[in-house]
């Protein structure tokens, strides 16, 4: 598409960065024509399925101007993957959008590459195809994540039933909690779990190992991005149940619980503050064997934190002689 | 993914954007799960392979920031649709990814998702997921578009052979005139040539019903939206071939050729203005009564302008005599 207004700024030009940046992370992927036509061209595995998702992420927004941009590229493929993960997929590919800004110099846009570059290496995806565009505003990115999985195995949000167990993977809250060491809103942290923390926040991990084990396995699944308790209440909602979590089984790390301990009043952050990028999900009882298993061969942590209810009972987070905890009192602001 | 701050402005929340603009543009689609799910999920039909590809549009950049909002919807869709049909398939669902500012109110989405669903009906898709974000800078939009085709039928932009015709639908120069009238650059014009060059600008024709059909015809294919000349070039370049086309030739509507005439300088954005959106294609001679079926099946106009050559002829505009134009003398700047 031709612009209004000529770019300014130094970058080089739309085919000299697809040539030289771009076309590389293309390069493994017959899908992408090596970014030389005008479409990618994909075919699902026989047999197979084709989630599709995406996501965008602005500079202010959802990530700090300033994070490194490998992080940021991390940042911006891992949540789509999360979502893919959620959903019982594998990922396969992927499109970008950049939207540049008079600012963006070209080694940024260079350590953004080699941040998709490496992470396309782990989790064996590549780019397929993409736009690159000039904005005056933020700069600005936006991905479409493209995963497959056998016909009729997708995880939903709806599909859990009153009595299925409710278990989250990884541990909650270090996104939030980092995000608060980068605004040095934390009190006294040891400088190893502040990294842990803020490397939590810049960079999600999706459970691309576990989510195509719960095929199956889980009768409901999402991923945490708004908070456990409201995206807990978006399973229950497409689920038709109420749900109960206990707060101390909630999985957290050792530097967030360090981080907790010291400031009660983080506990808001554990359960509604976002950007943990865990996978959710229920499970019949009669499954937890199988869950289990599936976390092993994931290598990644599952908890039990609590069950599904009800409707009528709502979506609840109780202590440990099973009394509501009122989210307000957590200082809770998404409902 | 929850914001670093709080968004500004007076547009209702993410959630009660969803459910009220545009859960439902997905109401007919079970690969959206009304958008109350993580990701979309499609089955592409049996024997069938999926064409994926992606635009974004930036306010100032790609629209004009007064343009209709439902202009900005059509455009947004039509110029990835462009792409679908250009190279044989055709659409079937599409994901949404939208920056709002501070400025966007409530009404302008609401003729934004108005645009979007009236070509939805024309063009039988449904909208499948997105993204809503907020943005500091210019309003920004983003659409993938998901298209289908029987396996092994996508057209390329390589596969022309010397000795090929070349052809484009529609008519070329139409949308970069129409822009130099919002410009107020254009010399006289009666309002209705005006009226008709702003809105092909505003509002590209996707050619929809001529791509598929040129399955198994056309030996190459893509979308002009860079002007006819650069495309050509885009299209040879990945064919290994030269071409020559004739200026005198080339489609002009009723009001491009009125406007030209009067100002013979504006010849250049014929060739080179881009945003025409037409699909350019080469077939072999023998196949020229397919090309017309093709064409009177599809009601779309399509004119032989040039053949293809042998690469080290080159991308050559000749005018009547076959003397070449320099491309330079009509001012043009991409090059």
């Amino acid at each position: 598409m031709a612009p209004v207004e000529k770019a300014k700024g130094a970058l080089p030009g739309e085919f000299t960065l697809i040539e030289e940046i771009f076309a590389p992370l293309a390069s493994d992927a017959p899908e992408a024509f090596a970014l030389k036509d005008d479409a990618a061209l994909y075919r699902a595995s026989e047999g197979y399925e084709t989630v599709l998702t995406v996501d965008a992420i602005v500079a202010g927004v959802h990530f700090l101007p300033d994070d490194p941009p490998e992080s940021v590229a991390r940042k911006l493929l891992r949540v789509n993957l999360s979502d893919i993960a959620a959903k019982g997929a594998t990922p396969k590919g992927y499109l970008l959008v950049t939207a540049w800004t008079d600012d963006t110099c070209f080694d940024w846009i260079k350590r953004f590459a080699a941040g998709l570059a490496e992470d396309q290496e782990r989790y064996g995806i590549s780019l397929w195809g993409g736009d690159t565009v000039r904005t005056s505003g933020p700069l600005t990115l936006s991905l479409t994540a493209i995963g497959e999985l056998p016909q009729g195995t997708m995880l939903l949000r709806g599909g859990a039933h009153p009595g299925d167990d409710i278990y989250v993977s990884g541990t909650l809250g270090d996104a939030a909690l980092g995000l608060e060491v980068l605004r040095t809103r934390l009190g006294e942290l040891s400088r190893e779990d502040a990294v842990h923390l803020v490397r939590r926040y810049r960079e999600p991990e999706p459970r691309c190992s576990l989510g195509p084990r719960l095929r199956g396995v889980a009768s409901a699944s999402l991923d945490v991005s708004d908070g456990v308790v409201a995206d807990l209440g978006h399973l229950c909602g497409q689920s038709g149940t109420g749900a109960r979590i206990e707060m101390d089984r909630l999985p957290l790390s050792d530097a967030a619980r360090r981080a907790v301990e010291g400031q009660p009043e983080l506990l808001q952050l554990i359960v509604g503050g976002g950007d943990d990028y865990e996978i959710l999900f229920a499970a019949p009882p009669e499954r937890a064997r199988q869950v289990a298993a599936a976390a092993a061969e994931a290598s990644v942590s599952v908890t039990r934190i609590g069950e599904v209810r009800e409707s009528g009972e709502g979506v609840r987070l109780v202590d440990r002689a099973g009394q509501p905890i009122p989210l307000k009192q957590l200082g809770y602001r998404h409902f």
